[in-house]
């Protein structure tokens, strides 16, 4: 689905009408919904198994571990019924878990989680091991301060509460969110509303290089109707979220020559042509002065409603106190607001060079310039087309391109002489409708849960980088980015760590969306 | 005499017309004229000398060497019948002398030439010390070889041979050249046609930081009616050379702020403002696509000709081969030939950053982006005036200006932040009249001796920046630089070397300017 974007929404908005397109996210009486009290007790039961599964190291270079982790799942979703097949993976297999009761009339959903974890440098860590989880909460001071595990199991469990650990949040808590919104189903005496089948990737953290191969060889096990992607954090207001897509990113280079050598500025300086002048001349000419790319075409194929507007104006940023963290006094004007920004492509210049500043610096006229650029691309906007979009654009500046270092003979006949590269970072741009099936289910799922009042955050394209675009690829389904866990969770770093309040949350989302009639 | 070009070229050249400029650089019958042969065995009676002074080492981080060569300068002046006074600069003295048989009547010319020289590195000569001359001809294969120094006693001395030690060009050749021409005229019983004052520098190559405060010292002694500096190579074709100034040289540095820290270009590409982007646009726009500043009133100042420009246009660079040499198919349009460019001040990016290229490369937004620029001045167009417009028009642009880093209230509250210093290196430009009675005189001179056909070559402005300004500031009077040596002598390096027909011929010089009527 990663160009699912604007054909479709276009068509739907034209369809159904502008107000037409809002209607759709009401929420519906239909969809189940477990008590905060259930949860909270659910929940509990299963932080044994959660504290057990946190204690398996899971970083994917070392393939035993992974294999020790897929074999702790394996049980764990045997236990509850679920039928369960490692995926080969040259040795760090991934996990396939369905439940049973599968019926032709429902509609499938697949989850997406991954089991393996980011490496760890222990020492930075505020605890003995990142693999011995530790329960937390925080002092007076506002520092972390460990209590005593046992109290996880005995008595009223404080939501802000944190167990500290590697993959805590990213991504064993929503797996075993998963697992406990299973057995709440069971205790409840409730039956899914869809078909429930469940993937565990297990490179996750080194891109998902393998996943796409992975899901090709098993496209019949895998088929569904939409798939639903528990990973990352929530907003940072906490509110349920949901997220269509994110930015993939592309790099490229741009060198502008000059003399041969460097050269006295003294004596060349106001006649040989400054390389450094000449790539800020044109780097310069590439934004407007409201950071608007001005390179044709950049953003034609970005196409937004006013609903789809109305939803991203809805997504409760705190501009003002953004702008003051990063220390800004005004925003590009890329879009309206920060969520409309991230919609567009961007062309960012992420280092610039030319000789040196400070100490080494030295009277002469460079005898080269360089910018390197990332691009953060969109589904409809990949890193081909905007490549030779700039491309052209470097020529129409009266630049002859050339790759390498420039012959005698092309500085004898070329007056503005550049090179420029562009490729892939190998992490595309992935998007779905946020108005596909998966999305009003999901919808109705969350909103069943937690209301509408506030509506829930929702993010129609993430401005970073995720492997998404790799996991939907294969299936080309729409798909739901339904992130459960605390935005301040220090993923990737040192003391990762999950708020249990975010764990409850977490079991009555998934309660919700697989009650949730499709 | 650092800033007498405008008015009183301008002045003069409406005064007398401009075929009236040209028609000030007629020859005139009256300067005694050295015939080669004769020129030729006065320099060859002086090689002795010569090289033994070339003995004496003369880096003046070295007191006692300084102390040396002037001990054994003042025997040299001495024994022609100058009277000598070494003039106290802090252990490392200058030397004064002066020609016997002054005259009220007649104009008094104080001749510049420096007795220190370059630090040297003798592992990297071809030669078993730098301060032991050496005499070579070129061989066959175009490689230099050495020869027996009695070749320059005995028999014809081939004007192609070269000597080779530290100061053999650069300072030391042409005060020999003096002495020789000196002893030219006793030789032929001619007197001298203006009162020679002669003043030698002990710091020159640190760049004359004392020259002023001694001349101050010595103003009456020292005074004159014009200076010739004897110094530096002569143009690359080694016609006669006559040189009017140089530009100076200042320093700026901008920084403009982006974010408080380096950003993930993910969450914020098209929405925090980038600074390497906003550097770019601001220093684009500070040259037009031609070369040309376009910061207002930056060439203001500059006022040619058209008799100057005709002068400029005859020198004869061969803009084609320096064009192949330098690698470009165009050069800037600052001036209509290479001449031209030089007369104006310069705007040149000397360095540039922004976070990192290549392997250090990363995703980011970064907080800052730096230029140095390195800005060539002229007489009329110092680093301050050349600083303040580059400071207004960063301002005109929407920046607000800070020292240091930005404060968080400054980020609250300007969209556009940057900082901007500007300073003079220390030397300043130096320039005087085309058409001064010194030069007028100088012309003469050495068209007596060398005709006009073709025309010695007159630069009205060099590039690169040396010590004029401090050495001409204290008297104030019209200046000529008169450089003697051949342009490939290896100048500051290792190999420096004189042609021995430079030598010959730049005691033909002196004799012609000596004897000529003032």
């Amino acid at each position: 689905m990663r160009n699912a974007f604007a054909p479709c929404l276009t068509l739907c908005a034209a369809a159904i009408g502008i107000s037409g397109l809002s209607s759709l996210f009401s929420p519906v009486a239909h969809a189940a919904t477990l008590a905060p009290e259930a949860a909270q007790q659910q929940a509990q039961a299963s932080y044994r198994e959660y504290l057990d599964l946190l204690s398996i190291p899971n970083d994917s270079v070392a393939p035993e571990d992974i294999r020790r982790n897929v074999a702790w799942l394996e049980q764990a979703f045997r236990k509850r019924g679920f039928t369960t097949q490692p995926l080969d993976n040259d040795g760090k297999p991934m996990l396939f878990a369905e439940y049973p009761g599968k019926q032709a009339s429902r509609k499938t959903v697949l989850f997406y989680m991954h089991l393996d974890g980011q490496p760890v440098i222990p020492s930075q860590w505020a605890q003995k091991s990142p693999w011995t989880p530790v329960l937390k909460k925080k002092g007076a001071k506002g520092d972390w301060e460990e209590i005593d595990m046992a109290n996880l199991f005995s008595g009223a469990v404080d939501p802000e509460w944190r167990v500290f650990g590697r993959s805590s949040s990213d991504d064993k808590g929503p797996i075993m969110m998963l697992l406990a919104a299973i057995d709440a189903m069971k205790a409840a005496g409730t039956q899914p509303a869809v078909n429930i089948k469940v993937i565990l990737d297990s490179e996750e953290e080194k891109g998902s290089p393998s996943i796409g191969k992975v899901m090709q060889a098993h496209r019949d096990l895998l088929a569904c109707d939409g798939m639903i992607i528990h990973d990352g954090p929530m907003h940072a207001t906490n509110r349920p979220t949901l997220i269509f897509g994110n930015r993939g990113a592309a790099k490229a280079k741009i060198t502008v020559f000059g003399p041969k050598a460097p050269l006295h500025s003294g004596h060349y300086g106001n006649y040989v042509p400054n390389p450094a002048l000449r790539l800020a001349s044109l780097l310069g000419s590439m934004k407007d002065d409201s950071g608007r790319v001005t390179i044709p075409g950049y953003y034609a194929k970005v196409r937004l409603g006013d609903a789809e507007r109305r939803i991203m104006a809805a997504v409760p940023d705190d501009e003002k106190a953004l702008k003051a963290r990063i220390g800004i006094a005004q925003a590009e004007k890329v879009g309206a607001n920060y969520q409309e920004a991230l919609q567009y492509p961007s062309l960012n210049v992420r280092g610039m060079a030319a000789a040196a500043v400070g100490d080494k610096v030295a009277n002469i006229v460079p005898d080269k310039a360089e910018a390197e650029l990332d691009l953060r691309t969109t589904p409809d906007s990949d890193a081909a087309y905007l490549g030779k979009l700039i491309e052209q654009y470097i020529a129409k500046q009266g630049y002859h391109l050339v790759k390498g270092t420039p012959t005698d003979e092309e500085r004898a006949r070329y007056d503005k002489l550049a090179s420029f590269s562009y490729q892939s970072e190998g992490a595309n741009a992935a998007g779905s409708p946020m108005d596909s099936p998966v999305a009003k289910w999901a919808y109705q799922g969350v909103t069943g849960t937690f209301g509408t009042s506030p509506e829930p955050v929702r993010i129609r394209m993430m401005g970073g980088t995720v492997p998404t675009a790799e996991i939907v690829d294969v299936l080309n389904v729409p798909f739901v980015i339904i992130p459960l866990v605390n935005a301040d969770n220090n993923q990737h770093a040192a003391n990762e760590n999950l708020r249990l309040g975010n764990y409850v949350n977490g079991v009555r989302t998934l309660y919700g969306l697989m009650t949730a009639p499709f």
